[in-house]
């Protein structure tokens, strides 16, 4: 990431001949200079991706002119889906937990030193452990119970919770309990998830423990979008971790929590820098 | 694996005080000079592991009369499963294969260096792509053609051959044909497969074709002890290599390669050291 | 480690046949239940390393008793370097941090959920950074400013303060201090640092920045016991990860800092749980 | 690497505002269709890097008049270093091995099956091991016996060879010679050289011995440019593999060879695919 202010363009259109001259073009045209970029063309479904960071003072124009004459004069002839987003606007991130602590801990420690420049506007979490540790970060804390009984509610309540405070990420973090297809669908793309085993083995409940029955010889962790469907969104990042005959499943557990807390640390990172596209179930990831 | 000639001790029996004391005690008493030596105890079956290396010169009687003692002083009263290897005796190993040259270079490359210090006594296909190349190296080639009307016949022959050579173990460089059950069960725990998934993700036919349909970011590869169901034996080694969304399927077979018969060498390697003890479905590796 | 309290025999001697008989012998004579051994053989220096893990309650003596029995019986006789610890004694850690978190955001969620089960009697500072985060947790902070006047005077306070908890091991979570010798001589093995480059290579200052000039393709960090040599002390554990050339020596920083808080909590956890035993310069390291 | 033919321009500028409208607006003028592209802004240096596959038959003109075009009308304003590679004409690899098997069955096993689509002109040693090997692969073997006494004459004579073959790379598949400064001069970006160990660390001779002695927990390897200072040319690949205490430096040599024919495969691959630029000492790889 750069320290000046930039746009971040992600955009994705039906592949033909000039897509980057047009873009680029419409770039140099204004004069904008591009600090970074990526193209990807995916030749199996003939779809183009594209990533590009545009330094924000070198255009003549603000922001949402910059936004309009690029729908006008490329987005739209090219049949784009795309964004532009702007580095000064700071991502305002929900983060959902329940009682471990290894990925709020590492969420914080990242929030606080700026390695990830986001607003948190609240924890959420079904449980009041982190009550204290969270709001000693000046970080307010919302206790939502959830129960076989207020599952609709909860969701609801916490539905509610993050369109008040203007989330534009949600991310769980070791939340333990299954959203609701009402608030996967209505989230659709802004909600990450970190499952504790390398998918798509072991979905479902306590893959470790599923990992040490079939013996495998390495654990991992994924970071993905969370859909409808249990653990079986777009998968943004993964990584694994060696173990052997002499790890039980709670040495495993342990082993994993590295695993899950910096597979979640990259998979959010790319996503609130613009770098994954979502493609029918799959992700882009321009690194 | 040392330069000095060495018995490899390798067993397994129920946990009690006292097995390391006993066992070590054997060794000791008579002499014997220990240069490596692994133990592992299973806390949720109750069973116990070991693995110790002896110097041969160290002690006082040969190989014959060593297992003859070991057998009544240590092994009937502890109710071991256990065999003792002399480094002296090379392992007789079996290669079948089909059209990919990776593994069977590779092979051919340590056997060559005497890295793997072994005999092939002879290589299986069912085509006869590497006739010349196997030739060439001095081992023999045999075509054992397999299709859907032979079968039953190929892998009785096969078998036949694998006696005749005084075969010890069959390792599978990627041999496109699923063995008989007959076959797998008469040489249960002697038959390597490296198969091209971490599994057990992306069981059979075409893994890296699953693995572009669902997006993982990262591809391995599984060497395990081949049973009756298909690509489910126990686990001896895995690894895995990073993709990304610019890779296609053939990219992934062509990074799988290189996975592939790394994992299958050290899996390979830790059997001929008698390094690898068999547990239900899963394996002790004490590496 | 196990759940049930346990005893930790670590030791080294020179070798000769017998050995793990001995030692063996001695812990089955009075009914000792063996939980876990490892066992290793230095060929090139003839040097004996051990550590054997033994079921407290299934010894009919108390540790001191333990201790002294061993002492005669076993240690004397085979000239040992050796020790005992007891489970049930948590290890007193002082933590040393300035100004950077990750690595003690990551330490106090590993010691809050009971991962690294350790007692931190205080937290020491060169700044006051992270007063208010470390009190919050209930963990005395001690400021104790370095600057070029006061440096032999710090130390000492250190040190003192050090003796005063009666610390066993002091953890430098990224303290940008150079330690006395004199410090480093008085808790020699004592002291375990993280050094943000893979040793032996960029040692010193800013190595991220080195390693941005050398053009190298992975960065590493390194967890080694420090000695009055800088960054040239024995090696406990490492670990690297993949950059390219886009990443700049900032990103350097920012990956690196995932890869310097898990070599670090590892190297630490080997450490304590009596893994590690120092020979010459290097380590033998009981996984 | 795709099927169809297509040609791949490689190039670097000054940077400068609408580089890439510049370059793709040529592009697409002509009709061409992009298949992969990369961009790279290296800012401490100001200068621009970048990679571009096009399909040849997307063009209206040979190859001849697209380099020419090309030249004029972007090469020579935008100031760049360039060369436009056509897929369809193989590149010429001479190899160069001593005694060590490892790299060249598996150069020659990618060769066999295509995966390295090249030429291998001949293979070069200063030993007779491998000639059979070598011509049974229908593969002229040239032995260029190399003593104290006739260096000079000997590499004179092997640069005469490659001049003669029309040599595009040398690879030094553990050639265990330091090649003259004449030599690395004459041939600089030509040469690549797998060197066994994690660069900068461990250079020169017994590398493997050296990382014995440091005690260090990770092995590595090393493709490099070959320059006319050792060991210190811009680096392509590298990769590591884990060790411990219980493995000699035997041990580490033999673990040594699978990570280092792997990172010569990767880095020479990156080479004769032309995605490595080389900048000062360093390299920018498009991968």
């Amino acid at each position: 990431m750069h320290r000046d202010r930039f746009y971040t363009l992600s955009a994705s259109c039906p592949d033909q001949v000039g897509i980057i001259a047009r873009v680029s073009g419409f770039i140099a045209e204004h004069g904008g200079w591009i600090l970074e970029s990526s193209f990807h063309a995916d030749d199996l479904t003939g779809r183009y991706f594209m990533r590009i960071e545009i330094k924000a003072d070198s255009l003549p124009f603000l922001l949402a002119e910059f936004r309009e004459r690029f729908r006008r004069d490329v987005a739209e002839p090219l049949a784009m889906d795309w964004r532009i987003n702007d580095s000064a606007v700071k991502k305002r991130v929900v983060v959902l937990v329940s009682k471990q602590e290894h990925c709020l801990y590492d969420l914080l420690a990242r929030w606080q030193s700026k390695e990830l420049d986001i607003e948190i506007p609240c924890v959420i979490s079904n449980h009041d452990t982190f009550k204290g540790f969270v709001e000693w970060h000046g970080i307010p804390f919302i206790h939502v119970p959830v129960n076989a009984d207020n599952k609709a509610a909860a969701y609801a309540e916490i539905q509610r919770i993050f369109d008040d405070v203007s989330g534009d990420t949600m991310v769980l973090a070791r939340y333990m309990q299954i959203l609701s297809p009402e608030l996967c669908d209505a989230l659709s793309g802004k909600i990450i998830n970190i499952h504790h085993s390398f998918l798509p083995s072991f979905v479902g409940a306590r893959p470790y423990h599923q990992a040490y029955q079939r013996g495998v010889k390495l654990i991992g962790a994924t970071c993905h979008y969370v859909t409808s469907e249990l653990d079986a969104g777009p998968i943004i990042e993964q990584d694994v971790i060696r173990i052997d005959h002499s790890d039980s499943p709670e040495d495993m557990v342990r082993y994993g929590k590295d695993i899950e807390k910096t597979v979640l640390a990259r998979g959010l990172r790319y996503h609130l820098e613009d770098r994954v596209l979502v493609h029918g179930n799959k992700t882009v990831v321009f690194r």
